[in-house]
């Protein structure tokens, strides 16, 4: 990330602390090559070894706090007007700026709902109470999920036109894809054929390219999740493909459903198509109910009782997630109210996220029927800014 | 990491886990993409999306429980004997798989002291809390730092020669190095020209390239841990490098140290070579200690009170660290007893175990002199895997 777009991101940080009164937030983390906080590329832009920590204000002040040796590669990375070293512990420079402030409430990197929000480790935890360990701060300590849920999903227009030109470049991709498609050839071919044109075309993959693309074929697969087998496509197969790329630290994240054509047919049976246009369908009316102001189950509730009434078993996951600089972003979900979401159903939607919308249903003995869009919730509704697709693609 | 390698891991854990008389590991984790438990790569060798259970038993049982849309993928990647799905809640099969066992202590991802044993984020120990409320199990919760320190320091004979490969492809990337550097280039071209050798053969960086190489030259440098600058060599610097590769999934992390003749000049005047050999003696004098159940402390104190002792300021770090799949890996460091270091310092050294050796001075007028060397701990002491830089290279 550029350090104009992290300094863009610090200063939409400093409102959000001003918006939520809290006058101070605090990232606490250590050797960021083994394991990084998924808010350090957003605000700070480098690695650090040592426990370090990166102070941002209500007043707008920037601090990072850091072992001796990370302090110069700190000043030349630029992104914080103040960097202090410490050689012995952290603790005693580390009070001395919390004094400075005073801070009604710090907010933490720690969530039990949003893993962006939970850069946190339990044991940076025990070692920060334990700085704090006879100060009133002990007791001041919030968690930031609220803070990063709205820095990470309130997308600048320069963020959505990123994310549009990822898009572009995976719809691209996807047509190239059906014209490559064709009886016999397995689904690791399929992968292969795509991470090689962003091989050629120097994409990244939105995730682990283990599984970006997942392409399944056919009625027996896992469906989701899983990396591409040797099974051969085979006439009379449903095929559906999960793919992204990461363009310029933006993230696309979609998938289409393709019909293979059996001898003789010139068009997909009835029970595929029926399948097919209850996804399609499905997806415009949880769009109608995406706007601000409703939560993410409600949305869900729209998809999901429309395919259930459509007579298919109910998708075994959330209807759609954020997306941004990871594939997985943000904090809220369109997700049902199960336990494994924790609270995350009920928050609340904003202006200016962005969601994927992903219902699924098993056409028996075809394969899994999917598409995936993505939207960006406006002032009284949401816009698509991929290109739905409408009609089922077909492999003759 | 290779499925049999993963799986050689995994049956050193179970001994250890008889060791320790620990009934049962539980890695828990979520959304790997975003931030993943550095034991992952070890120990599971595929990642999650939800919130995932990983268990490994002293009986020698390996339980995979993850979110239904995982197992077809985890079943493929095949290291774990049990694989369960869960679609709502993964609490119930989780305790139903405790009281399976009903184990006596339960040893989870987290440390204070070392962050490749510190996965579990806050967020994600509060989850496993409430899951565990009213059950006797809340109560067995203890850190697995001791398995992972064991296992990750306690390195094989297979291990230690794909440690070797990765020294010697990086020697041979000093001395090429040496026949490049000259007066004028500056810090980011000798960089770049590394990172040209590494790309050419195909060699990953053991840390992030912005600053693998590190390359300091002269007086006024950062000294270590930051990234290459528009700095030119001149006559009468010394010149430190600090590099690596990670091959084969191990990584080296070596030092070495250069000086530029002046005109007139055919070798270092005294100040840089009593700087230099006294960081090279220190090595060989922290080496001699370095054995089987001493602490790591002891081993700091010999090489910085020799360094103390010869008129210098001491190193504003540790000693060592251990490495083997990330350049700083393991738990236990050659650490002095600072606060920042916690109980670091006073693990006990084990056989098996691999550390640099990287002490470092200033050499006023000049430029900083360090090197770095890797040991391995033998029954009775520690033997050299890269051989020891033993005069300063002169660059004409």
């Amino acid at each position: 990330m550029s350090k104009e777009l992290i300094l863009e991101k610090i200063n939409q940080a400093v409102k959000i602390l001003n918006e939520k009164n809290i006058d101070l937030w605090l990232l606490f983390v250590r050797e960021s090559g083994n394991m990084k906080d998924p808010m350090m590329d957003m605000l700070v832009g480098t690695n650090c070894t040592w426990q370090s920590a990166y102070i941002i204000t209500k007043t707008g002040d920037t601090i990072a706090l850091l072992g001796s040796l990370d302090v110069a590669n700190m000043r030349t990375v630029g992104t914080y007007k103040e960097v202090h070293g410490y050689i012995k512990s952290i603790k005693e420079k580390l009070i001395e700026i919390l004094d400075r402030y005073k801070p009604n409430k710090i907010a933490i990197n720690f969530s039990r709902n949003s893993c962006v929000a939970d850069g946190l480790t339990h044991g940076m935890y025990l070692e920060l109470l334990s700085y704090l360990d006879g100060t009133d701060y002990k007791d001041r300590l919030v968690s930031s999920e609220e803070l990063i849920t709205a820095l990470r999903g309130r997308k600048s227009n320069a963020e959505i036109e990123l994310m549009k030109d990822a898009i572009k470049e995976t719809l691209k991709i996807f047509d190239e894809v059906t014209a490559f498609i064709k009886p016999g050839v397995t689904e690791k071919e399929i992968a292969s054929f795509i991470l090689g044109l962003c091989e050629k075309r120097n994409f990244a993959t939105a995730w682990e390219k283990d599984y970006c693309p997942s392409v399944f074929t056919g009625p027996d697969t896992a469906g989701a999740h899983a990396g591409p087998t040797d099974r051969k496509v085979e006439r009379g197969h449903v095929i559906n493909i999960d793919f992204g790329v990461k363009l310029n630290g933006y993230c696309s994240d979609l998938q289409r459903t393709w019909y293979v054509l059996r001898e003789g047919e010139d068009k997909a049976p009835e029970e595929v198509l029926k399948g097919f246009n209850t996804i399609r369908d499905s997806i415009q009316i949880a769009a109608k109910e995406l706007k601000p102001g409703k939560k993410g189950c409600e949305i869900d509730d729209a998809a999901r009782n429309y395919i259930v009434n459509s007579g298919y078993e109910e998708y075994p996951h959330a209807l759609g997630h954020q997306l941004g600089r990871f594939a997985h972003d943000g904090g809220g979900l369109l997700a049902p109210r199960w336990e494994r979401y924790g609270d995350v159903p009920f928050m609340v939607i904003e202006e200016g996220q962005a969601y994927t919308l992903e219902p699924r249903l098993t056409i028996k003995d075809y394969g899994i029927a999917t598409i995936e869009e993505e939207v960006i919730v406006t002032a009284d509704g949401c816009t698509f800014i991929s290109e739905p697709q409408k009609e089922i693609y077909l492999i003759k």
